[in-house]
């Protein structure tokens, strides 16, 4: 899967202790910076890339702080405290601006953990929707370039066609898979926790200017649990809890088509008027 | 309210520039060190106390990183990134061990903005439920100390009475306020997110170990709504998503009496068994 865009788009040279370079791919643009699920993707690469490392993914908070250029980065992940059976991560994203000045551009940490099984149970099932198969591919911001690395297929709250400021709910529930198909990988679900468009188009109705604040993911399935979805289709659902002068949340989950809850996840999303 | 106990918790004396020494207290304490919400709620004291602040809180996110002893601490606050109308923080706990060694507790990242009024929203809408006068208050974990600084008046999913493992939903609602009264502001909305005992006591009705891992705070008042929120109590709603090898998530909102959705908040809680 080497030349796959989403591994090329993660791929970091490690430049010194805790410090790697990357850079941005035209493949995962958005409007005017890289998709921000790429973003975490790449910031939890370092981690799980870092020859410290102690178990795997359990928590990742991803601060967006500035508009990221494209170009080269570097990235820098610092394992801040290791216990017996969890880790504690720092991430920063750098990029040294038009005038020289490296600046901060995303601040992110990571909980890494090696897990014992235990009594389990999701409570948060998969809801009763048609099978991907049975649903039609769309391209929600179809002109806009990282969009087109997933195959998407919605069940309810698609892209509005209508713009006419009538919208009543932030539900989205949408099949979605990488194109072309690639296993399902803790990075790879970091990106699909950023897989829905901004909440405040949906329940408006309505294009505002709108863009991701911080997102935090964590990660309930292992390792095993994830090679077990395979290249399947996992099922997302997201709303609104609260739009307020400017911002607004999401709530989503990640279930694979086994109807086993990969994910849940939340974001803060500015919005304009 | 100098003298309420929260504020006493939260005193900050600052040291050098970004560095606040502190100390725990011993009316918040939990079983085996600090309340997490108090932890939080000083954490975000320094970001509110630091000369450079821009803004109010929109988001919190606490990393739990090692056993805090009674005593201590210095918390360290540096805004990473400043923009027009956001600014980004990292703050971290630090504590001297037995060995003289500086250890890092806890890790955090706030993001503070200016708003602007918006359209806005309240899409999750306060429950139906009796209001505070008509409910009796109860202490779950009654031999802890920091239990006792809040009112708690449950209307769902109370503290188990019998441990019989028949556990059935993680679903709590509780009116809740500090005693004494205090108006609450973005420190103790920061706080209050930690109210809820470990939700897999509930779903199990069996007491495992368990402790927060991490805990996201998105703030959607402004100071303007926390000062109409007053003395009064605040309506918490916590339930679980998924409780899989020794994690589990807990996804919560507080509102206040008038229905005005305060904060949404997130965890990731260990648990053994």
């Amino acid at each position: 899967m080497e030349n796959h865009p989403f591994d090329l788009a993660l791929r970091l040279l490690p430049l010194a202790s805790d410090v790697y370079a990357g850079a941005t791919t035209d493949a995962y643009w958005n409007m005017v910076g890289p998709f921000g699920g790429v973003l975490a993707a790449t910031a939890l690469n370092a981690v799980l890339q870092h020859p410290a490392l102690l178990g795997a993914p359990i928590s990742l908070t991803v601060n967006y702080a500035g508009q990221i250029a494209a170009g080269a980065f570097k990235l820098s992940a610092t394992p801040r405290r290791t216990n017996r059976s969890t880790q504690h991560w720092l991430i920063e994203l750098l990029q040294t601006n038009k005038m020289g000045v490296e600046e901060v551009m995303l601040t992110a940490s990571a909980i890494t953990a090696t897990r014992r099984a235990t009594w389990s149970s999701d409570d948060a099932t998969l809801p009763t929707v048609s099978r991907p198969n049975n649903l039609p591919t769309v391209q929600p911001m179809g002109s806009v370039e990282w969009v087109k690395r997933y195959d998407m297929r919605f069940i309810e709250g698609m892209f509005p066609v209508e713009w006419d400021g009538k919208g009543d709910t932030s539900l989205s529930q949408l099949w979605v898979r990488e194109t072309p198909p690639r296993a399902v990988d803790f990075c790879s679900l970091a990106a699909m926790a950023d897989i829905f468009f901004p909440r405040v188009y949906l329940r408006r109705a309505l294009r505002v200017p709108a863009g991701t604040v911080s997102m935090t993911v964590y990660f309930h399935a292992d390792a095993a649990q994830l090679t077990q979805s395979g290249t399947g289709f996992l099922l997302g659902q997201a709303r609104a809890q609260a739009f307020r002068n400017g911002f607004f949340d999401q709530t989503a989950q990640l279930w694979n088509e086994a109807g086993l809850l990969l994910a849940t996840t939340h974001q803060i999303v500015y919005y304009k008027e």
